[in-house]
């Protein structure tokens, strides 16, 4: 199948995002200081090794159906949807907040793109799906180290 | 060997026990929130994964002296001694406290018939020192996180 | 993402389903006699391994939707759709015939469901769609056991 | 579930050139010669061992929806949408175009059925999604081989 | 070294056989039905990826004798020695007639050309060697099942 | 520690049966026919492996005891409490009550040398509780393929 | 293939010898004594190892012959070319030759009966050619240890 | 359960002579020469390895009890059973002797706390049955190099 | 140890490049076409994971001398030596230039800066021994495919 | 190679300080309470195994290098140069200042005898080196967890 | 057994043609360039592991037939029936000639002993048909890169 | 990096001893007789291991180089070090010391061309030391089976 320039498009937008992600997540794992220091330097290198395969898999999808993902760092730079990443070190606590957050907006962007691709190609919509299920998993492991409890009527 | 009754009833009131445990395990597993979240879920999860391994070797081991466990839900929710688990999220801070003392629970449990267990049948007696030796461990790594230092003096 | 109220008590009233499944298979395991013995003894131990990690995967899900699953032993036994499990001894011949019954309980119940889980979270029916998958599966070669060949014809 | 007469033909017509396909790519695997023999060899040896996995998860899914797969040769032969693979030594180069090919039209079918069966069974049509991803990424790689670099912006 | 007529023609009839017999097995594998179900479905597996390694590793030695085997489905159609398998759904005890019947009719071929091929290349026949013990303890144990005791004064 | 001559004769009066338990499961494990054969076949080399481990432990355990095990053919014969294994080829139902038996009075004698083995050396003791843990457990799994359900109120 | 009485009874008396080597290996393994204990100790118990899986193929490969080992006690003590093994401790040196003799002995019965095994049934004179291969290579390595320099000259 | 100052006296007596059964296992390790050195070089670090997890599960144990190890190398030096080890090189023959001894030496400790251990804690009574097993296991396999045959007479 | 403002420095530069290798070493092996397809994107996935660690070693080395490596996109965009990789596909040929390329200049950076490294840190040092012996590997290996043979006398 | 006495006394000053390395990390892994329990209870078990690893190699070079090394406990308790460890429980965090310290002091006396070493042995400068980056990593990542950032600037 | 004269000096003929051909295999290895560069390097890799074990298997053969090889350097370079292989770097289409044609006189060579060891040892002679077997596969496999396709008539 | 003539000429000279002390373990490992065969046996196959995986190492250090190792047999004969092994069977007492002298000129040599490597490419020596610290090893490993105990003094 050869994929319209819309779905390679979206695709392609995914795929900077992952990117990003990966050397922001990185970043993180090697900056980080204060309590519970061991147990985020070990999920985050859990992340940081997940995402790499998301984007390896993204990108051969892409060639499969004979578009050219593009992964180069000046473009991943130029088009990402991730804020930077402060520079130095970051207590634990506040890179718990910057992690979620940047996993909250790599998922937002997928389910942004995700029914124009389903509607095209399910193929690369279940490869999504996937991907959703996993970030999304880790965005609660992570946020509830920082978390109240709320109540079960509140839920 | 065909158990006594009293065999039989010892047995099976353990078993009980240990698939409450896994439940309740699992629940919490799930719905804590809070610092050292992620330490916590892992930690549970390991305790579960045993826990279960119990309660299989328990019921084949009452099969082995002819006899029938009895592990339907009714009958753990009519027989336990476990109390109830808090319904929704828990602070990981009080799921400390609520999985240790059920650990204890399960285990007094084992104490209160093992001599009665031991005179009929000393293999089975073996099995209950495998299952209280490893959750008195358990019991120690959980509630160890909550803990202050003693003096070596008062020990 | 967070879960309505109608998507999560979908997955809810799955997740006790597996529970349920989960501990009626273990019983079935201890408690089986008769003709194909081993065989079947050893399928339930590796159907009952199975349903476990589905239930731990969907009560994740949920968290990750910011929802809390209820896996405590009296919601359990209060929502299930499943029947009881008779006490005591059952020989392999039944117990193909009530696993099977079980089994196909539980994919009725996600299937009832689907559409209105695929229509809000894609993602979670896609979890589904494994569930059912294995679940159908082991159903066809529970049952195998018992059935006599249709002709093609009456395929 | 019992799947009906559209279904079971959809499945069906899959099966068989799955079945073809993995023969033909068995025949290719030990008759090339020619510049990159090895490569090639080893890869066409992955692609039929996904390919007889692929059949033996498509004839079970038919059992499980309580249908009747048939994959008996003369069946295969006279059903398959592959054309013959030649007989005796074959170059590499003409291979990759033989086998590329022989994945491109084997997906074809699958695209053909794939929202009928997607209707009536969203199960079946997320396996198929599988098979359509790894094929349609077997037929880049093998096909890359014997290709130019197209310019981005003709992509 | 270059094989002759006679034992290119040897080997190829062995393979067509083999060829055959896998996909009989995965046929039976697929569609039986009745008790000991499960058990004989899981040996089946097993005889089909033994005979597919057979199947290959013979077809390897024509090509390392200069010769070209011919696998494909219209060769195997029209040579092999197996009877056709029947269409739909099998007993469990029908199949184990017929599937011994097919291993006998594999290893009887393989007696008649082993002298022959013994003569001009001992390394292939060492090859059958292996063959041949594998599939008569396969054509034991599957008929086990349908056998009464002999008197080992018959023997 | 050296053991007395009473310890010495205990632990070698089991150390034969075993031996003979390994040799007659052996016959069996070679000689069954009939329904349910691959199963038991290959539950008794489960067995057979087992009890060989445990024949090793035992005799290890005289040696770090000061004293020599005696595990010679003639030794075995003339001393075992097993009786012979019936010659020629078995059905299978008729060996599951014939193994039964023999793991039944291996068992036995275990429990007659118990209490005076534990009153000199509990090491010794508890490696007899591992043997007859697992002894018993084969026991009930062998027997329960001839065994009809007991009501529970039997029990 | 249906054995004849004569392949019959030399494959039968193979087995005898190769159970009694077992056993003897065993009770080497257990009361040796003095230099370089620990690494006959090893060397045996890999011996006994491998003995036991030669001659349950050896047994399985009368099975599909159609014949019925025996394996039984009797028929081995009353069969067996091996003379008796000494009660108790013996000095590893000593050791040494013992055990050296009965390979020696074991493979020198094997080398009678093999023309006549060959004539009859390839497949199992290539069985045997395994089990010299191996028992030959341990014959030298267990006599090495009490051997002085050959001159080259000599050999 | 919380240990009684008995009880943890005891545990706390052994658990220094394995610590020092650890240190000098390594300063033979590290320090033999002559005859069979590479054989008891490997055997000594096999002691070493299970010695250090020995001491591990006792010191939890003591935790596990509510009781505090103290493994400090003060604590050791003041109170093991053990005497000093030689410094700088051993004859591998001297060092048989020199471990033997130790193996024996915390062995009889063990043993003498073994009664009053059990009285207050069978499951601390049973993982001393396991260490002494083993290290009476290695006092056999060590002194064997040494010892003459001892006619079974004597035994 | 604290890094002094030059080490930091040089090693925060050699990271930079590390970065942009893994990020180039992607793209070609996600864009390349042409002969040797296969085996070079197979190759450059080797390269792409091993330079990954090589990133994270070099990274937490820095974190030990007390000092904050900069992994962020911005400045490996910035700072590093490497220049940019084309977009779109590349014929393979091409590509064994660029990353040949790409491999050497990364190489030639660290030993630019390794003798003032070596000074302060001879710990540091020896991690870039490593990096550039696997490096120069890389080069050599990857550039073979495009090169003539030297005579040995040029060597 | 024949060490110096110089070399020698270098390398066995640094053999006493990880023995008593190994001793004090494996006491606080059994004495810390409090916050983050379990994560430094498994650091320091994988810092004591590395660190068993790390004295076993050296001492084998001191071997290698003809000279005689002396890990007896007086000589540890004597010469090292690491301060004592306090009885009893220890806080999590005094825990993590205690461990830091006693790590920074094993690599200060490392980082003094260097030059010495490595002018005489690079060999066993190498080894050195290994251990120092081993070291110096576990000293921050233990000390992290009680860290507040710097900022870059200050870096 | 003891191999006579002409026996050993065969055996002797093949295992120095077998360390000639793991030598020159190797230095292909090191110093091919050009076109599959890596693919060849891979495959030479594979064929001196495997002739490795060949020549190891063969020698120890020898020593069980209680002769002795000889398999120094200068025995090699005398009697070896290999060619010299070229100095400096070769080109990977030439190595693929100079490799096939060293794998064609170790074969042959083979074949030309054969039926003389045959005669003798008939266990010898099943060791060289596993060597002929792999060896003509290699040479089919290595030589295939550079061949034309054969029509099937011309078989 | 491209080697000077002198580095090259360095590293062939330790290529052709690695390569001639491959082939002279590989004689010892097949030709000794006499106390303690085969502890010595398996550790010179240990050896001979490790050195082929040296020469491999090394010669593709060169090839990183831009040269070219000559690892040919008539190179190897004209330019190693090590003085001929004697033909025939070796006493292993003899073969000790044999092996001790040739594992001490290798290193010998590595250490003479040591200083000389390590100034132009520190890399090539870091790959020096990593070969003579496992030689010198195994050169006391080897030849602490021939030793009598130094007083620790005389150290």
């Amino acid at each position: 199948m050869h994929a319209s320039d819309t779905l390679r498009t979206n695709l392609q937008s995914i795929l900077v995002d992952l990117i990003a992600l990966h050397l922001q997540g990185q970043q993180a794992h090697w900056n980080i200081v204060g309590p519970n220091f061991r147990d985020l330097h070990l999920q985050l290198d859990e992340i940081v090794g997940e995402v790499r395969v998301f984007s390896d898999q993204l990108a051969e999808r892409l060639r499969a159906l004979d578009a050219q993902p593009d992964g180069r760092i000046e473009t991943v730079t130029a088009t990402t949807h991730l804020p930077s990443f402060p520079v130095g070190e970051v207590l634990t606590t506040d890179a718990v907040n910057l992690i979620t957050q940047r996993l909250n907006l790599t998922v937002e962007n997928m389910r942004v793109v995700h029914d124009s691709v389903d509607e095209e190609d399910p193929i690369s919509a279940d490869i999504l799906h996937v991907f959703i299920e996993k970030l999304e998993q880790y965005a609660w492991m992570v946020s509830a180290e920082n978390r109240q409890p709320q109540s079960a009527a509140q839920n």
